[in-house]
């Protein structure tokens, strides 16, 4: 596969998935005619229309090799977008990260309140496991109950929740590479590789059969947060859609300031590669996700 | 039964529970030896050694009523205390209700911090749903995904979170009998409805035998509410553990100020009745569920 065609084939997947998405959640987010109405807005105007839904084309991708048909991957995809998207809610709060922009537009609580937030957030997290659990994304109860196990698993201490919460004890305390590392397995890695997982699920993929995507999946989870250090660094926080250089103004351990900017971005190529090396036994069914494991590098947002 | 048997069953049926649900919250939630410590100990904060484990004593008397094993109604018993749990801390806030005590002890927040309140809450969220859709709960894989997707809807926006938007609007606008009493299904009454409808799913009682016990929920969940506005307005701090009579001084639309409070508990006492009405094609199986219904009527805390 050339670069061009690869390039291609990635802003394809990336913008069909975008519109799939952002219709699902608009049919499935309908705006009831009472006071809850506020809080399944503040729910679309954190769903809808922002992010570069790279969890879910993630999914999508693995689901497809399996031959899964495409509305219960896209499902599932709105499902691990939703949780996504909460946990992105609840980080930007005052008590949180105090964040004031994301993807370009106000943080929530900001356009919202800081209650309506809360509420937006528990309401998404709710909505992922509600929508794993209907028959809409599989008819099969053993799947949807292993999709549920992955992404709770992969939401709470031992996974994303746990990773924030060495994120806030990092900013007191100096971790050295080996702690960074961890913490940025459960903060982001753990999600990335649920989107992997939860296409295998779908695809009726044994436990023994998915070893390979799991290590794409860690390899590509770390190759994407070197990339994010690298881009809070040197990147431009118009593109961005959010402040950048937090971390280095707080004095907080990254990969960057831990490892230098020369060679995160040689760690961050070198995983890239490690991760389409597990792919060797696939043909081209997995140039999608090749093209997925060079762009987690390569972009600029 | 007379009262006293009632009352012996009931006492029994809390204080068996209570400890089983201690016991397993002890267990699930080990305290890993890195920064996440910080969380579990806030989990376990939240979980172990408070609350009255009413939505548990619900879910297990119904399963057993249907010969489930005792270990499985408690895990599921543990999996909807923990979402409990999380509304809960949540809700305390600054942002939300900005309460002090809770079960008798500072706030999760004051004890901890904000940042860490917010985690724990959302790591609590996930637990349920790990929780539930684990093999230990049920070997079968068509109960874990009912049990999923019931708890599900009760805690998102056309549940408990949905209530609570409805709170909060609640403060600023003049809610009638009839918005209230929707408000009220929707915060307490989805939760203790799916308490109900967890310990049928797990009995493997389909749909349309589940229909009496969907109606004794609702019952009991409204009842349960108008005692607590009850108590609110009446009741005892110390025995509460936590402030009292807030909604009165904001002028908020209560059950006790919409119909005063002689009529309330007159309407409590009914709805107690109807819900035990429900029960009449069940024999003395169904003997803790009918002293419950008197319970959340007549207790002082």
């Amino acid at each position: 596969m050339t670069a061009e065609l690869a390039d291609d084939l990635l802003s394809e997947g990336l913008q069909r998935v975008q519109r799939e998405i952002d219709d699902a959640f608009d049919a499935i987010l309908d705006v009831p005619d009472d006071p809850r109405a506020r809080l399944v807005e503040a729910m679309r105007y954190a769903t809808i229309g922002g992010g570069k839904r790279v969890r879910p084309l993630l999914l999508v991708a693995v689901a497809e090799m399996y031959g899964v048909a495409r509305p219960s991957a896209i499902r599932a995809g709105c499902a691990i977008e939703a949780l996504h998207a909460y946990s992105l809610v609840h980080d930007d709060l005052p008590c949180m990260d105090d964040d004031e922009r994301r993807h370009g537009k106000p943080t929530l609580h900001l356009a919202f309140d800081d209650a309506t937030a809360v509420l937006a957030g528990d309401s998404l997290h709710a909505l992922a496991f509600e929508l794993l659990s209907d028959t809409q994304t599989s008819a099969d109860p053993f799947v949807r109950a292993e999709l549920v196990r992955c992404l709770a698993v992969a939401s709470g201490s031992n996974g994303m929740a746990g990773g924030q919460m060495m994120d806030i004890i990092a900013e007191t305390s100096q971790f050295d590479l080996h702690m960074i590392t961890r913490l940025q397995q459960l903060k982001t890695g753990a999600l990335l590789g649920a989107a992997v997982e939860m296409g295998a699920i779908l695809g009726h993929v044994a436990q023994e059969g998915r070893t390979h995507l799991r290590a794409y999946a860690r390899d590509i989870g770390l190759a994407f947060q070197i990339a994010d250090d690298l881009l809070d660094h040197e990147g431009d926080e118009q593109k961005a859609g959010k402040a950048l250089r937090k971390d280095e103004g707080q004095g907080k351990a990254t990969f960057v300031s831990l490892m230098g900017a020369e060679k995160a971005r040689e760690q961050a190529f070198a995983l890239s590669d490690q991760a389409i090396a597990r792919l060797a036994q696939h043909g081209k069914e997995a140039d999608l996700l090749r093209a997925l494991a060079r762009f987690v590098v390569e972009r600029d947002r």
